[in-house]
């Protein structure tokens, strides 16, 4: 066991990709606050200087000296404390030609680099697109302690779909390491922080370490990085946990080759709906700040999405910055306007009515020759729902307001929605929400106050695009579709076994065929807020021209 | 040196992913008539069952179950004939599920079956999210020699951005491979096939060893497969060459060796305008076979872009099924509707002619009231070219016609296009296509008679969203916006290099922000058919929030 004793700081920090000198002037100032506290060491997230993670801006070659420069520019700043950075370096050696590192700095300089050994290549994550693996891993030795750090994805090297064949953390135990470092940057889902526990619980028992954990905060385009970042000792007691979606700093003091009790303990809920609530306002609300906006407008249709992404974007962004538009058509009912109006009131926004009528007219009217002798249907049930986004995307580039996506998960799957109608949206705010999960966030929010009109929840789904619509004349009853849904995206099952657990074969067949044919759709959808383990999107991608259901 | 002699046949054939039973058959097909000519043994190419690549289709355990059946089918087809059957297989040991494999079967069944080692995963490539590379290499006998197999990138260990750390080829060699067989999937771009030619001539005279490389041929989503297998002799002579975009097989005769001149040698030229505009017939062609679909329609405005897509499409599907839509707006000159009017009798397309003018002051006249006070820009611009989008998609909604995208890659690169407006489309013809080529491949088709009129031709580029508009309004003259944009794009060259080119500083750094502050259209624009080493889309991955330059 160790006998050295370390004061180590903790900066959970949102980081912007690209902004060398925002991220370089944030690292300095939490390492000059930390020298104040006598700190020892201040151990940032991995990829600190450059955000994680850039994409393909790593293929730029000056992208990367930047990135290089801003480690050699923090080292000098090292002095009489030392700190552990991350960044992306040229490779060395051969293989492709970067890796992922963490700096070791201290009198001025970079005293180690260790490279990442695990480079997560699923779902979001594509690291061997740029990095070459480290071939070994050495723990170090900082005022009495051997520290290894292991970066992000080297300590799961147990707990994915598959076991790598190598592990870093055992390695590092081997050769002596008394304390492991886990810099990362470790996207939220629901369910992530149980998936997390089970993570730190099981490796500080398997090699009788301690761990310090240390996240990224913020929204990096579709993935949300939550932060709740923990120090656990060796008998799986967690002695730190940092908050969920916002930044913090804390020092933690090890002694003893254990952490200190920190009163920063949260104990946190999983898969609750305020979770997810959180998750979504933080996003939108970083999202707005990163793209330099401040302003959301979206189609109000008096329906439980729109109600649900209007109360959402009202938290994030203040009840003044978000434009409801209402834009009814014939097929509209009255009760749509009046609760769609309501809505708005009881938020505070700010709201137009812009009927389509005089827009639809002229459509019906330029294309009624071409159209001559046909019956309606889906042609110009979808004209509504394109003049709908043409009136929204105008007001967006008029005002400079972002248009928000009020689609949900379930019919994104689905493909119950018009392509350049209401998919429209630069982001996508509950397109990894179930319809389920959509009720009983609004239920949630309901609780103390009426904020969405009651009405709006219990009133029938309908797209209102033609007379008497409902959602489930053609779909089958939410619960039902969001189980199949569930089982076939998350948990990639095929139509056998999801009729194995209950489901109507015909049921399935059909439900999965319409999540296949209409990739299409989804290929062009707005980034989607990442909320599960597997949203539609980057994390999940599919061949357009495949013959498989 | 090989004492042994093979009769081998090359089926260079076109998979649809996921299609068990259709290629199945058509593999089975292949070997049985190859049985009929004495041949001893088939190889086809990469991934033959599942086709390449079949993403996150993957992922479903189902997809594999039926990927190894299938080959177990294939398998029992070999009779008295040995054939090399690609597909993807269970990984036996530790690692990612997966491998990629090609199987050698005879006698009724599965007698080796060689994983891939180097998996690509750079670009369109993403292979490390699904497969785990195999340990080694293993020549094995057949009739007297001794076959290497060398999956696609195996051989390329030299030939990319980065050399690998392994190299396959030197391992069989070493190992005593008389003969180097190289089943591809090997995407096709303008310059592919002298980078193709120096591999290929590289590795023979490295390894002193023959080379059959057999590739798919097809379009994948956004990723086109050109075909041209070849085989090469280890003086660098191609003893074999098939066409590109089209299937074709050919038995070539193997003996002492190496490969006895065959009548199917082709000598091709690369970088020529022919290639790319047979490129994009073909990918057209095949898109809309795998699609389903039999017809297009497409915005004809008279321009230079509409007019080069209508004619790709007409050569591709025939020009009575593509229908081309005029829709003239006040800011559109006479010239416009009768260049567009003369186009389609040219080339026999039906064409209607839809003013957007009603529907234009429908939106006008909707958005009065909250538009009031305001001037005239970008928002009355966009609702015009969002105005023709719900036009045309109406009309493929309603007669069940693909709507064709005509952006080419200059605009996409700096969002001179309007996101649901002229970005609308199930795919992007030109997308990888600069304006510059654009011109070039027009005038190449008009070399003999007058396809694109002349006028479309020699007009100035110009949007017609406002009175008087030029495209030289707002960006440099073509030949200097592409060859930055060229050199930022394909090169990855940073803004000091590019201006050390010889550009102009300030248009550099103009032209770098508009491609970067433009990554949310291109985020939602269709897929766009590959041709060039660097396509917008899947093979170039950008992140939305950041602040870089």
């Amino acid at each position: 066991m160790s006998s050295g004793s370390l004061k180590i700081c903790v900066p959970q920090l949102n980081f912007t990709i690209g902004d060398f000198e925002g991220n370089t002037s944030k690292i300095a100032d939490a390492i000059y606050t930390a020298k104040q506290q006598n700190v020892d060491l201040v151990v940032f997230s991995e990829m600190t200087v450059c955000g994680y993670l850039p994409d393909d801006l790593l293929d730029y070659p000056h992208f990367i000296e930047r990135c290089e420069q801003s480690l050699e520019v923090v080292a000098q700043s090292c002095q009489g404390i030392a700190a552990l950075v991350g960044g992306v370096m040229r490779n060395p050696g051969k293989g492709r030609l970067l890796q992922n590192v963490m700096c070791f700095m201290q009198n001025g300089k970079i005293e180690h680099v260790i490279a990442k050994t695990l480079l997560p290549t699923y779902d979001v994550f594509a690291e061997e697109r740029y990095f070459e693996s480290a071939k070994s891993q050495d723990p170090f030795d900082f005022k009495g302690v051997k520290i290894g750090v292991a970066i992000c994805e080297d300590l799961w090297d147990l707990y994915n779909d598959f076991e790598y064949t190598i592990s870093p953390g055992k390695e590092l135990k081997e050769k002596g390491a008394e304390l492991i470092i886990n810099p990362s940057a470790s996207p939220f889902n629901i369910g992530k922080n149980s998936h997390r526990n089970r993570v730190f619980v099981g490796q500080v028992s398997r090699f009788n370490l301690p761990v310090l954990y240390v996240n990224q905060v913020g929204i990096h385009t579709e993935v949300l990085f939550d932060g709740s970042s923990r120090a656990v000792n060796p008998n799986g007691e967690v002695a730190m946990q940092l908050p969920e979606f916002k930044e913090a700093t804390v020092i933690v003091e090890f002694e003893n080759g254990k952490f200190k009790d920190s009163s920063t303990v949260l104990t946190v809920g999983d898969d609750s709906v305020d979770l997810m609530y959180r998750a979504l306002v933080f996003g939108v609300k970083d999202y707005f700040q990163k793209m330099g906006f401040k302003q959301a407008i979206l189609g109000s249709s008096g329906g439980m999405d729109s109600a649900l992404v209007q109360t959402i974007c009202s938290d994030a962004l203040g009840p003044e910055n978000v434009t409801a538009v209402l834009m009814p058509s014939k097929y509209s009912s009255d009760g749509s306007v009046s609760d769609a109006e309501q809505l708005s009131k009881n938020l505070g926004n700010p709201y137009h009515i812009l009927p389509i009528t005089e827009v639809h007219q002229a459509y019906e009217s330029t294309l009624s020759h071409v159209f001559e002798g046909t019956s309606m249907g889906i042609a110009e049930e979808n004209i509504q729902a394109r003049s709908r986004a043409v009136i929204l995307m105008a007001m967006s580039n008029k005002f400079g307001k972002i248009l928000v996506n009020t689609s949900n998960k379930s019919e994104l799957a689905v493909g119950y929605s018009t392509l350049y109608g209401d998919l429209c949206g630069s982001i996508s705010v509950i397109g990894d929400v179930y319809k389920t999960q959509v009720y009983a966030m609004a239920e949630y929010l309901n609780k103390e106050t009426e904020r969405i009109p009651t009405s709006i929840l219990t009133k029938e789904p309908s797209a209102e695009l033609r007379p008497d619509q409902k959602d489930s004349d053609s779909l089958p009853i939410y619960p039902i579709l969001d189980g199949i849904l569930r089982l076939y995206i998350e948990e990639r099952k095929g139509k056998d076994e999801i009729i194995l657990e209950g489901y109507d074969a015909s049921t399935v067949s059909r439900i999965i065929h319409l999540v296949n044919a209409n990739e299409y759709k989804r290929y062009q959808a707005p980034p989607i807020i990442r909320v599960s383990s597997k949203a539609f999107g980057k994390g999940r991608i599919m061949p357009l021209v495949a013959k498989y259901s």
